[in-house]
């Protein structure tokens, strides 16, 4: 791993690496905030996945997590999207397909695969060189936002045992429903849907191995709610089931990081308690 | 005044507005942050002002600042740096001269008398209009970041009895002593230096008919700490003339919004005491 950049924010380090990845066959950077030391044992990791057009960096300059993460001792990983420094036929084109766009799966189609396999990179080649490398526990959350709040969703119903904590804003909870989904799925994974069931939580939902509860946070304001987001569908699963769901509506409230900071507390608190850390 | 957007944030209002300037001769955006409504008082309002290169955004993304400032009951305005949509000779080309970097003064040289009025904008024009059109009192704070840290200081330095207090990030203290500054005030204010002292903090604090308290932050890694900041010399000013000041250095800490993010608490805080706001 290479150190790209080292900043102090509340005390604690935001810290920026560069690294070949097995599951990408590419170059990933990504961002790790950890918190000041407090103790001996090693912090427990909360996973950041991030939406749509993003980086690692816009969760750490916009989302405002970092003040309550270094009071509470957990540290945050942020992944990137996507691959990046490729050109594959139609990457960049799109702002909903191709780069900053790898909706956390492993791609079977070409151009994609081979490379587009973020579902991997983020569940298991990320977390054992951050455990590996970093002075953090095995203990971890994972989270996210759009985009991302469908790979944290995904990430934690597929590998049961594996995080402590799960929570989600305006998560993207049916993608092979929403035209976001349909779009990269046909793209990654071809035309047979009975392959786009295994990226999808409100159809992973119902099988779930394990029963770990779900936070998730909506603005009644999203210009996407309608069209893309459909929590009511993930609900409604979740019932079908008994898997436990708390749904937060926001009035007033959009897709913007000004909704994500506004509650981030409250998901940092959840996932803190969840992993074993002191939240008084 | 034309409003641009609102979002929800912290139960409060993020909204950007758009108005004709007569200071610059061009339409202007600003930013304000309205807590939520607590009670039927009018609320005071802190002045952010932005380094180069910044708009209106940057605050209000990365700073953190809306979480306290609902809490509070402060609303924050967030100018321009800069008029925008002119294409004066030279205007876009360094990020450190014209657009971006207005730097508080008031022109008179060509090309840029006449637009680049940013002093009279921020310390009388916006004011105005801000208390006139939303519902805040005038009590008013001013803080601002690097060449807005400069805009702060001179703004409460040359206007006795107008803001209840001051404070700043990394500001340029001394910009008649600093490349950043003598290149921005020989094309502004033209070649006598006379001219300069109306706006350098250092020389104004000599004089200065009110000695309201300073709060200043600085990082100790801060890139531009040596060559552009040079906060001892403002502290020397201050203490030869006994004006109250407290400046913080931070080790390990840089130029950026992270810094900014990790004391914008102690800040808000700072502001709304003397703002006659409770901060228990």
């Amino acid at each position: 791993m290479e150190l790209l950049s080292q900043q102090a924010v509340f005390d604690g380090w935001l810290r920026r690496y560069r690294h070949h990845s097995e599951s990408t066959g590419t170059e990933m950077v990504f961002a790790v905030f950890l918190p000041p030391a407090v103790a001996a044992a090693r912090m427990p990791v909360l996973y950041w996945l991030s939406g749509l057009t993003c980086t690692d960096e816009n969760f750490c300059q916009k989302a405002g997590a970092f003040r309550l993460a270094a009071k509470l001792g957990l540290a945050i990983v942020c992944p990137d999207t996507s691959p990046r420094g490729l050109d594959l036929p139609g990457e960049h084109e799109e702002y909903d397909l191709g780069s900053g766009a790898g909706f956390y799966v492993n791609a079977t189609e070409a151009p994609w695969s081979g490379h587009y396999r973020m579902y991997d990179y983020v569940t298991d080649e990320l977390p054992s060189l951050v455990e590996a490398m970093l002075p953090v526990s095995a203990d971890k959350g994972i989270a996210g936002h759009s985009m991302g709040g469908h790979g944290a969703l995904i990430a934690a119903l597929k590998n049961p045992g594996q995080y402590q904590s799960v929570s989600a804003f305006a998560p993207i909870v049916h993608p092979s429903a929403v035209p976001w989904g349909r779009k990269a799925f046909r793209a990654y994974l071809g035309p047979d849907e009975t392959q786009w069931a295994e990226y999808d939580a409100t159809l992973l939902v119902i099988d779930a191995k394990e029963r770990l509860p779900i936070l998730i946070d909506q603005g009644s304001k999203d210009a996407f709610l309608t069209e893309q987001l459909q929590p009511e569908r993930f609900q409604a699963a979740c019932q079908s089931v008994d898997h436990p769901l708390t749904l937060r509506m926001h009035p007033g409230y959009d897709h913007s990081y000004y909704f994500i900071a506004s509650f981030i507390d409250d998901h940092l608190r959840f996932h803190a308690e969840a992993l074993g850390l002191a939240t008084g």
